[in-house]
């Protein structure tokens, strides 16, 4: 291989540069960007906005062209957005992952996963640009609503679950686990902001999910993150993506640049002169390819090598890297697809009770006072179905779906609002549906106020609809240009200073909770609100996440009782946005220590989540009361159902240090299971917890199961604590590079 | 010495031990607690709340009893707290830390601290527990008031001020740098929560205004923090205690406890199992003297060196330090003072003199629009003053002032309360002066707005004095005990979650406005507040910080105009809690990135300060466009005053990498001068700015002065930059452990 050939490997060319406006391909463009091949192809469905059989075809001619026309006749690795859902025309939207995360249950991702790689396969696609591990710590930063939460153990297995999905036996679509790393706390919880949070932190936290997607989920691919940590800029940190990632972890796939990140050395960190300082910085650190297109590497990478500023094989084990995913991934056997099939996949019954099944799954709910929840619809005569997320399909979706992220396509959306489903439910119950939107998300309030609350006071119940809107970053003009109607306060880029509903929601819902109808509150937001007002003073409270393409049918399945919810919070939720930090594992003096006013606890906590149901745990019990550092120690409980209907029940087990040698968080969920239990029976659950899910980092940095006095909790949050058990390490030991077991073997029994 | 008498030199006992409920000294109290000698004595005259001639009187007794009934016969070192003034009775109440850092006036500091040493000499103290040097980042902490704010370099000359000011030549009082390090970070704002900073933020923010202190101002003590960094608490961090402060530094004085943290390595940390690992811990890590008093230390070292499970080493080093400050003290030939002269400095004449100047020339303008201050007395008929602020003398004073910290004792208090001062002025100028408080701090809302508001309507002019009352964190209990009309918002263990005005103030003011009488608001806290609407609409706006006992004085003569205000903010205010953190030298990724609605600017910048006349810059020049290494550059500017009236500038010099090899601040702070011209007059400042100014941690941790393209900034503050001048630094050189500059040389002198 030529070194420009080398070069082209580590390079990308997107959908915009090969495509002409009425997307068809453009040969000239062909010849400009792929002459000597190239490493992926960024987005020709998503970006392109073709539909499924002209993605596949248009990434066919590419291939074909790379096949037959460049010297060498590599294929591209076509890479795609998935994250909930592949974000391209007729992609079947899931609920964003927050609300996944809800559930709890990573067999469930996996599931969706798998069908989305039926639709990317479809296509061509080889690669997607998903999952997202950051964890999520600041609720301001708006791409909170893309993570599993806030703790590192359920980000790391519903990640986990979405790699397997995804990749299958390694025969699917490679997954890219990002944002490496720490993204989730930038200053000011501002997207690409500064991170500051030492070593341990780091490894602890942010560190442990990509660890154990790498060691157990086999992931193919890392994506690096925008921000630098204590001054190094992620993009540029070879201890990071080099020394940790392949030599402690043995990750043998390929790196990734977050888009742009690579020439953000350059013009935002400033740390390179020009793009080639960038582009050999980024690639010394162990940035294999730069996307979305070739900018920084490339001809300055070439450059920079016949300059002698950059080692002819510093390139080499990149393309090495790059060429042995494309065998892996069958890129050079056989590179097309069956372009007339390509919309198979596309929007299957299957896939859509999948979302719709997702969707329900996610719900979780925070407060039912009275049990006003579940409504029976045959015994009611009118609903007031108010706010403005109830009738918008747009709102019930993440910023990384395709109609968020391109809204000036003017997508028709295939969708279920809130309104449609309680809709259907008033033709088969025979009760009345008004509706009123009230506001926008974040618009002024209007004489709109009024109608709704007069719609409330004239119905039997009202559901009011609320929370943010999701988008990535659009300028005002961008917004005028596609008539969007809100300032979107979630998604990439929409970070928030305050944490309450947007806009003058909170208004409307006082001023619905003034009538004396009975109200429901729906938060449909890709992140938790601080509603302590809302929590005080309406009887129900139910959080919807941003439940995907069936989201409405969703809501109305647990609010009118055919779903019994079973989705537990992800996140501590505040009080406050000055609260912030509330995650339940902080360090004792930080859990601690109180605001004025506020004091320290959250308004719900991790773990919280309501059913129509209600389960006990009971004897639970330790197989021993010591534990060898090297071995495992089996806690189980027996979960009993002891009201009158079948429900999901979340088991959360979390262990405590009493004596650790330095400061540790007060618990950690260490073990979780999702268990059905029918009314009136009981299950028996059981975790098998190995001694080096208690290790942590110790003076020297060394990963080390301490001796000395544990115990284990149930709860049914992380406040809500059924019982505990004490057990004592019986030494000390560091844990081999090999040697650490990410997560709890659980088993489920029925109870004797 | 015996095992028992070396332990005994590294405890205190505190007066609340030693003397009776009359404040007399308990004999059989000395027998329990001293009979092996002591190291410290906590606090006889503040604790002791006993007036300076008792407090003399008392110190001088055990100080004999020591000397005369001990085996060894060693005096102790009494220690006192003074961070705004002698804390105990009749100590004079200077502005508290962030008042005085707002005058950029080192030598202020260091003459009010020799004034405070005469004081605390008097009454036979020989060491004190300040200055703070913490960086306030987080507002929400309660303690920013303690500081010298955010900025490492002010800070730096700050408190190396006050340490000069304190120790004199060597002879006077020990300072204590506190709080080692890091505390102002802590997650969430809390007071003792985590810290989670890496160790390059921790070194360039925190440990500067430490190192400077150290090795330009030989500080004779350094008090620990409470938090854990990154998971290790500081009371048990030898990295941080020893390797950094004693290694690195070459410290050679006493490390003392914060009160109660050795203990809290077992009751809050959880690290220690009981006293004796607590102890054993805190004095391997490098902590030599526990405080308030020994629990930890004392019999449980002796028993743990007995056991074998500490070194008699280890305590002799410790014991070793102490001893050497007792000889340095002079403890050890003359520990007894004159009991009789102990009053003469107090109270006197050029005491208040000089706590009424720092007063006013802590006064920061923020906004005067159309000139509405000063106030001209002879033309003023009338003038409501409203507000919890306006004339109640706490009101004034930080947490860290007897009267605040002693609520309880009723201290009747010898204050000029902001309408003590006006008053004074209407009787000079025959104006009327109306006053109605309108509300407290922190309390609802009552029928008074209505008479404040009316008040107001009827007066030439209306000032609110409005802000935050500061307090150490009483229980509510101890709240009604005193009587204690308002929670308290600033002060230790006061940390919220909203910067705004505490309670009702906002609508107070609100309602003022409504008025057609022009209003002046005078902000009266320990920490700037998210005032965004009163900068909008209040066309005055005057924060006075807390201005100590003489602070009505110093607030009124810059209303009047006989002070020409000079004070400039050492923080930067944010708009809403929630765009935390603002300071101006985040680096370029967190100072671009925006919030939504918000934006990135704060609402006033770090250095900002109106005068009542105008200063202008020319002739920006540095002395060449090459610096060396290790050598020296000049900049030059000549500041006029082109207004008609004398007053004081604050000329401040920036220096900005264009290229560094990691990502840096924006900006950062080199040298500053605050000077004084004649109206129609100019100046010429000088900077001489050390290359090793511009060092940072490189990635191997080496403190280096990095080649490339640099500039210079002059700037009215961090954000009205009037001229830059770029210059290159000609090599890369690692600074020499005692190689470095910390503070520019200034100089001033008439302008051609």
């Amino acid at each position: 291989m030529s070194l420009a050939e080398k070069a082209a490997q580590l390079g990308s060319v997107n959908a915009d540069k090969l495509l002409d406006e009425d997307g068809n391909l453009d040969e000239s463009a062909l010849e400009e960007h792929l002459s000597d091949g190239v490493g992926h192809l960024t987005r020709i469905g998503g970006e392109g906005s073709l539909p499924p059989t002209e993605a596949a075809r248009v990434t066919n001619e590419i291939q074909t062209y790379l096949r037959e026309e460049t010297r060498l006749g590599v294929p591209a690795i076509p890479h795609e957005e998935c994250l909930s859902g592949y974000m391209g025309p007729e992609g079947t939207t899931f609920p964003q992952s927050i609300g996944l995360a809800s559930t709890w249950d990573p067999d469930l991702v996996e599931e969706i996963t798998g069908t989305i790689r039926t639709q990317l396969e479809a296509i061509g696609t080889k690669h997607a640009l998903s999952p997202v591990l950051d964890v999520a710590r600041d609720l301001r930063w708006g791409r909170v609503e893309e993570t599993f939460g806030e703790d590192p153990y359920l980000v790391a297995a519903m990640a986990c679950g979405y790699v397997e999905g995804l990749q299958g036996d390694g025969d699917g679509i490679s997954a890219t686990l990002k944002h490496f790393a720490g993204h989730s706390v930038g200053e000011g919880g501002k997207n690409r902001s500064s991170v500051e949070i030492g070593r341990r932190e780091l490894r602890e936290t942010h560190l442990f999910p990509f660890e154990a997607a790498v060691r157990t989920a086999n992931a193919e691919s890392v994506m690096n993150a925008y921000h630098d940590i204590d001054g190094i800029p992620c993009a540029s940190d070879e201890w990071l993506l080099t020394d940790v990632l392949r030599g402690e972890w043995g990750f043998d796939g390929t790196v990734v640049s977050d888009y742009y990140s690579v020439e953000f050395l350059r013009s935002e960190h400033g740390i390179a002169a020009d793009e080639e300082e960038a582009g050999v910085m980024a690639l010394e650190a162990g940035i294999d390819v730069e996307l979305p297109y070739t900018d920084c590497y490339g001809d300055h990478l070439v450059e920079a090598v016949e300059a002698g500023r950059l080692s002819e094989e510093a390139v080499d084990t990149a393309v090495r890297r790059v060429l042995s995913a494309k065998a892996r991934k069958g890129v050079l056997d056989d590179s097309t697809v069956d372009a007339e099939a390509a919309s198979e996949p596309f929007g299957t019954e299957a896939a859509e009770e999948l979302t719709a099944r997702a969707a329900r799954e996610s719900m979780t709910l925070l407060k039912n006072e009275d049990d006003l929840l579940p409504l029976v619809g045959e015994e009611i005569d009118s609903i007031a179905v108010i706010g403005p997320k109830a009738d918008d399909a747009q709102e019930l979706m993440g910023d990384y779906a395709y109609p968020a992220h391109y809204p000036e396509e003017e997508v028709e959306l295939d969708a279920t609002t809130p309104l449609d489903a309680i809709d259907a439910r008033g033709a088969e119950f025979g009760f009345d549906v008004a509706f009123d939107q009230g506001c926008t998300t974040t618009g002024p309030a209007t004489g709109r106020f009024d109608a709704a609350a007069d719609a409330a006071a004239d119905a039997d119940v009202a559901v009011a609809f609320v929370g943010a809107r999701s988008a990535v970053d659009f300028s005002e003009s961008d917004r005028e240009r596609v008539n969007m109607p809100s300032v979107a306060t979630s998604g990439e880029g929409c970070d928030v200073t305050d944490l309450g509903l947007p806009g003058v929601q909170q208004d409307l819902v006082d001023r619905l909770n003034e009538t004396e109808t009975p109200l429901v509150v729906v938060v449909v937001s890709g992140k938790p609100h601080s509603i302590e007002k809302i929590a005080e003073e309406v009887p129900a409270v139910l959080q919807a996440w941003l439940p995907g393409e069936r989201g409405g049918e969703g809501i109305a399945s647990v609010l009118f009782g055919e779903h019994n919810p079973g989705g537990h919070l992800p996140v501590s939720v505040p009080r406050t946005v000055g609260q912030l930090p509330v995650h339940y594992s902080r360090k004792p003096n930080s859990a601690n220590e109180e605001h004025v006013y506020v004091g320290s606890d959250p308004l719900y906590p991790f773990g919280h989540g309501l059913s129509y149901t209600d389960f006990e745990y009971r004897e639970f019990a330790l197989s021993a009361d010591e534990l060898a550092p090297a071995g495992t120690i089996t806690a189980e409980v027996t979960v009993e159902n002891t009201g009158d209907r079948a429900g999901h029940d979340v088991v959360q087990l979390y262990a405590s240090a009493d004596n650790p040698s330095q400061a540790r968080p007060v618990q950690e969920l260490v073990g979780f299971r999702r268990v059905s239990v029918e009314a009136g029976e009981a299950r028996r659950v059981e975790f098998e917890v190995d001694a080096s899910q208690l290790a942590f980092y110790d003076r020297d940095f060394d990963l080390t199961v301490e001796e000395g006095p544990y115990e284990f909790r149930v709860g049914h949050s992380a406040s809500d604590i059924a019982a505990s058990a004490p057990f004592e390490v019986t030494g000390t030991k560091e844990v081999p590079s090999t040697g650490r077991t990410y997560f709890a073997e659980t088993n489920v029994a029925d109870a004797e």
